[in-house]
């Protein structure tokens, strides 16, 4: 297993016929080398994404670290404050000021320059911005404003700001009554062909920030927002179709099956994400049963449809009757699911010690760190083909920022540290 | 030379080092291939793209002619309805009643549902409709428009209409009114960030149109819209950048190049595109300098920065510094940058008869029949990866309908007509 481009560590490989169950050395070595990631990603945005005159993160960063755009995208923008304060507030090696400040000065220029009037008041967020903050593009959708609340909400958390939590609330009452109640706000003129559709990022999202703003707030806010999560996971439940052998990405708000590509989509990255939201949310409140459910359906099931045999990787997109998806880049293997992938094996592995599930891990997690890590100049590639050479060589772009890739290596150490401290 | 993927035509081979001036022999036995190829594709669309039931065409078309979804696009609508009438009115082949009752009941179902109301009056047109003709998604864009304009004018030239004449007419007022004088009827609000933009694909749209309607309509008409057409030319002109050395797909209003990634784009087909409009105008005109810029800076020059050297075809985006493009799609073959490509450079062929355009039309020829004709089940696959292989088996899809295929062959079929009659 190359589990860094430049090493040979072949005691680590479990491929192959001989597949076995990681060892606790192995799994210290797999430690190793992710804790050893985690510091050059790290290292590579401190180093090239900060823009020191006009505040906020460059995300277009090309192979080397070189700019190549100077926009700044919203989703990434939040993204990027997020992780930097959870870093800084849950681990010790990034309690610097540096990280603070960076992440501190991130969210001054989300608060002075995200937030975009319209009709409906002053919650909608941008999509993108220039370099000096003005708004260039609105999205009609809830994203843009989701990562701002993760955004504040967190760095509240570091802060200890009040304000600041209090805007991620007011924001966040706004998403749920765009989301619950009436979406016209977000822009999007009604039309008589539309029907509501309930799309698996919404109730995931939603769910991820409730696991978000109720996380260290005590028993008050966690009540606020019970009712919510239970929806959140009904929601996603709604996308186990075809009795249990397929997610589908979107479904009628009824949970039935809709007609055409957009209702047989797959999107294998997304399930497993959505699994390991379950298997958190089911820790959260004891619930055993999701916590199956998360992993037989969101996490053994993707990886059974998702995963390319003749390649390695997982496909973005699929159709669950095999036609062939509509988006071109269907078949391209991108970095983000095989994140999530690595995130949904290693925590169902450690809920449940099955080996089964190590082994798909140790699988995932060599396709991963053979084709992913740029090991010359430092972060990862992206977008592969489906053969899994690299497509588009830059390391940041107008959907890749700090964010799969640090979130992936952040959650996988913390599981390897619990697997590591609690051995059989 | 593979014209026809199941022919062994070795005699049309003029590629490799022994590259020579194709004969009238070769000619001959090239048109004689696009003809059964339009033949075929003109089968397939009649076969397997018209619904019966509500009207309109079926364009989600799998492999082998199966619907895959039933959602209208209504860019593919109005192409259809105009490529049948242009089929039906120019070539004697195709003046078969089905063809013209195919072409009627599609324009009738455009007339019946393409056109919403909006705030600024009825002449937004939808992006896509249900089966049964309720919109499902407007574009804030111009396009949908054009073609629906392309499809009315074309219809009402082979059926004497006038009402239908007087309503791409109107249509076409509207257009102008966005593009030249206020976009905000489109949809989009003004952001402060946004800077006006000259977009290559509008003013090239606009002068397809202007083409389009003015064609056979006598001086009036054609004194009507010719300032328009001029400014068109000096619209397109603009995208001419770096000392005649690149095409720039998007460029500030007063031409001048636009910064980051929107400003370095290149998208060879669309150049290539543009540079077969500015020849049909430079004819229609007598401008012989138009002409020759058309071919020096609108065909010869995208072939050179667009034509992949390693593995054949034209890159479907580049970044003129050589950046990677941040489209995922950047690399892959499109087939419809060849189907533009085969008709700028026989068309530049045939005005100057320089032998060096004939052998990069030979060159375009042998890539474009080897890779994207369906041997097996008609058409012609659409998308290919960087290598040339299949990577979406569809016919048609949300982009791709019965338009760039057929008129690609429809004008070759022409220009090989012109050049047999007038050999050398």
């Amino acid at each position: 297993m190359q589990c860094y481009p430049h090493q040979a560590t072949s005691s680590l490989d479990f491929g192959g016929q001989h597949r076995r169950t990681m060892s606790v050395v192995t799994l210290e070595k797999c430690r190793e080398n992710i804790q050893k990631q985690l510091d050059n990603v790290v290292d590579f945005w401190l180093k090239y994404s900060h823009d020191r005159v006009h505040g906020g993160f460059f995300t277009c960063i090309g192979r080397d670290g070189n700019i190549y755009d100077e926009l700044k995208y919203v989703w990434l923008q939040g993204r990027q404050v997020w992780m930097y304060c959870r870093l800084y507030r849950t681990m010790d090696r990034f309690h610097k000021p540096e990280i603070l400040e960076a992440a501190v000065a991130g969210g001054a220029f989300l608060r002075k320059f995200a937030r975009v009037s319209n009709s409906s008041g002053q919650w909608k967020c941008a999509f993108c911005l220039t370099r000096d903050g003005k708004a260039l593009k609105v999205q009609r959708t809830i994203f843009s404003e989701c990562f701002y609340i993760m955004a504040m909400d967190e760095l509240s958390k570091v802060t200890g700001d009040k304000d600041m939590q209090l805007e991620a609330e007011q924001m966040m009452e706004q998403l749920i009554y765009w989301v619950q109640v009436d979406p016209s706000g977000l822009g999007r003129p009604q039309l008589p062909g539309e029907v509501p559709i309930n799309s698996l990022s919404v109730p995931m999202m939603l769910m991820c920030l409730v696991q978000q703003i109720t996380e260290g707030r005590g028993q008050e806010v966690s009540q606020k927002y019970k009712e919510l999560g239970i929806w959140c996971v009904q929601q996603i439940l709604q996308h186990i179709q075809r009795a249990g052998t397929a997610i589908l990405e979107n479904v009628s708000v009824d949970g039935s099956e809709l007609p055409g590509c957009q209702g047989r989509l797959q999107n294998p990255g997304h399930a497993l994400e959505a699994g390991w939201f379950l298997m958190l949310y089911g820790a959260q409140w004891g619930d055993k049963e999701i916590q199956r459910t998360a992993i037989r359906n969101f996490v053994e099931l993707p990886y059974q449809y998702g995963w390319d045999k003749e390649h390695g990787g997982l496909f973005y997109f699929l159709d669950v009757d095999g036609h062939c998806p509509t988006q071109l880049e269907w078949s391209m293997k991108l970095w983000w699911p095989h994140c999530e992938a690595l995130i949904a094996f290693l925590m169902a592995y450690n809920h449940t010690r099955k080996p089964e599930l190590l082994e798909i891990f140790s699988e995932v997690y060599q396709y991963t760190f053979s084709h992913f890590p740029d090991a010359e100049n430092g972060e990862w590639f992206g977008y592969l083909t489906q053969q899994g050479k690299v497509a588009l060589d830059f390391k940041g772009g107008p959907f890749k920022g700090f964010f799969h890739v640090p979130r992936c290596l952040y959650m996988c150490e913390r599981i390897l540290d619990d697997l590591l401290e609690n051995k059989d």
